[in-house]
């Protein structure tokens, strides 16, 4: 085993600390990666603070994980020594059945195996990307297209596949009206990747202060919420929105901007259920939905099409000492767009 | 004008009584229909006692409408005298918009002209089919194949093409796994539809008491939603659950019986929104939505998909005298499953 320096939550109500733990050796189907940058998603404070019930601690969060293969086992021949690699939300799955099988791994009937704060097959706790390194089965890792900034491809692995599967499965493309609800680590890749499919898109944030970012980033229009006439206004006038906000909100009124056969697609997860309407829904034949992440074939895809659209996630740099302040300032939504820690930092 | 006996709820809250309408000689483009059976929708109901608001009184309920040509306008092609026809939820529409166009009139961007208590393009209110004739434009107008029974078939006009649409639509073919929740006028004919289908039909109902009818319609299984244990036996079950409850209900109960991608589909409207569950749809990408009846084109369809496959609702004939005593019934659920006035009791 290799002892590996990491940053753990030792329980849910305490900060995050240095904390060693063991990466094991690659088997012959694995990489080990050298770890460079790891995304700082908002679930990784949900799961280290416990909110989501069942934390196993201590638990190493970090699930947009980008690096280099330092070792690649004898039967891996996908990789190379050197290779720029990622690992998102998953590291394993049953690999048989209905899900796995086409290629939906996160949607495994038997449970995808977490990047961190789960068990893998061999009943070990799986660390995350919060670490210098990581043993992963190459089928879970992707490749890191070289036309990407490794610090800025982080975030892809879990913010860029949530968005841009929901966007490529209801088939969006150029010419259709796209809103995206909610404009933070979500919503800024939601609006990047929907712009380069050619979609007109529109962003609906609670007040005018993400303006001007919505428009640099590619958005086609703006408009606020809070302002009561946004719902008059735009009424029946998008084919699909994009919902990333995890804070309780009106379904209704978002499921009224959609046209007649639109659909609102959430990926945000509120706490608590949302009241909808049967009529907004049966009225125009209206669809409610969700999406989770992606599986590993779509998100090389998602990378792919990052690349070539010359598309990263805009984020701020911080080392792994300033978590517990970095996890402070998400909460306030003080973040353009992602913080991602520079494993460098480790020392 | 043509003196037309109705039936009609002259306020809100006052019952049924006969009343006298006037019936316009058919335009070039028109027919006029003799109404033998009349079909009576629980919406009625809610439209007689103004439940949905903006009621248009006198009203005339009645969509369910089945009858003979009497008179055949000089434009009318596709109909002569002595055909059996049928009229719908709706009329007229505008005929140019995109879901016009596309057959989808119940959808249309004006607003469908319901075939009572709405106005006309003229401006006059509309009456249903609680009377002995009917003026209606013939493309607006249901052929009545001759394998179907007349009585049997009113119901198909609306209880038919409301839960014919969906499973079309969502593609239940055969072995796709259906379950019907609710087993009235709309469910009756959800199940002997979709088992016509191919599918394999479960019926989720209240109680044990419509077992025996639901296995008799047609479904392979049964289940009582009043035992809890029907919801763990049942998750992650069905591809597709037509929906046809209109009283409140638990929705994420009934998500979490779909599979994986599977559609619970509302055909039922209650009162007020109901709470929704983010991660039920999420976590298995379940779809909500909903649909409102079916274009003239799709009603036709079902019409002849019903007569192939000896397929018409279960009804009880009435005199329309009875019809007040019917809506009591029909609001304690007391009726297999669709009462029809019989409009030769208007004597």
């Amino acid at each position: 085993m290799l002892d590996t320096p990491a940053y753990a939550a030792r329980s849910a109500d305490t900060p995050l600390v240095p904390f060693t733990i063991q990466r094991r050796e690659p088997a012959a189907h694995e990489v080990l990666i050298d770890i460079r940058y790891c995304g700082v998603c908002h679930s990784d404070i949900h799961q280290a603070r416990g909110e989501w019930g069942g934390g196993l601690f201590p638990m190493v969060p970090g699930h947009e994980i980008v690096g280099v293969v330092a070792q690649a086992g004898s039967a891996v021949t996908k990789f190379k020594v050197g290779d720029a690699v990622g690992v998102g939300c998953f590291v394993d799955s049953c690999r048989v059945c209905a899900q796995c099988t086409a290629g939906e791994e996160q949607h495994c009937n038997r449970g995808m195996v977490g990047t961190y704060n789960a068990r893998d097959r061999a009943g070990a706790v799986t660390y995350g990307g919060y670490s210098t390194r990581i043993t992963v089965d190459g089928n879970y890792v992707l490749r890191i297209p070289p036309a990407l900034p490794l610090d800025r491809a982080a975030p892809l692995l879990c913010a860029g596949i949530t968005t841009y599967s929901p966007l490529k499965r209801h088939g969006v493309t150029a010419g259709t009206r796209v809103a995206v609800v909610g404009l933070g680590g979500l919503g800024h890749m939601g609006v990047k990747l929907a712009h380069a499919m050619g979609a007109h898109v529109t962003v609906l944030s609670t007040s005018e202060a993400k303006r001007a970012d919505a428009l640099a980033l590619g958005a086609d229009a703006f408009a606020a919420t809070a302002e009561r006439a946004t719902f008059k206004t735009l009424a029946g006038s998008f084919d699909f929105i994009l919902d990333t906000v995890s804070a309780a909100h009106d379904y209704n009124a978002y499921l009224s901007l959609l046209a007649f056969e639109g659909t609102l697609c959430l990926v945000g997860m509120p706490d608590a259920p949302l009241p909808v309407s049967a009529g907004v829904l049966i009225m125009r034949r209206r669809t409610l939905t969700g999406s989770l992440i992606g599986g590993i074939r779509e998100t090389q895809e998602m990378l792919d099409f990052c690349a070539q659209h010359d598309i990263a996630s805009d984020i701020e740099l911080i080392g792994v000492q300033q978590i517990n302040e970095a996890y402070e300032r998400m909460i306030r939504g003080d973040v353009r767009y992602r913080f991602v820690i520079d494993c460098a930092s480790f020392g």
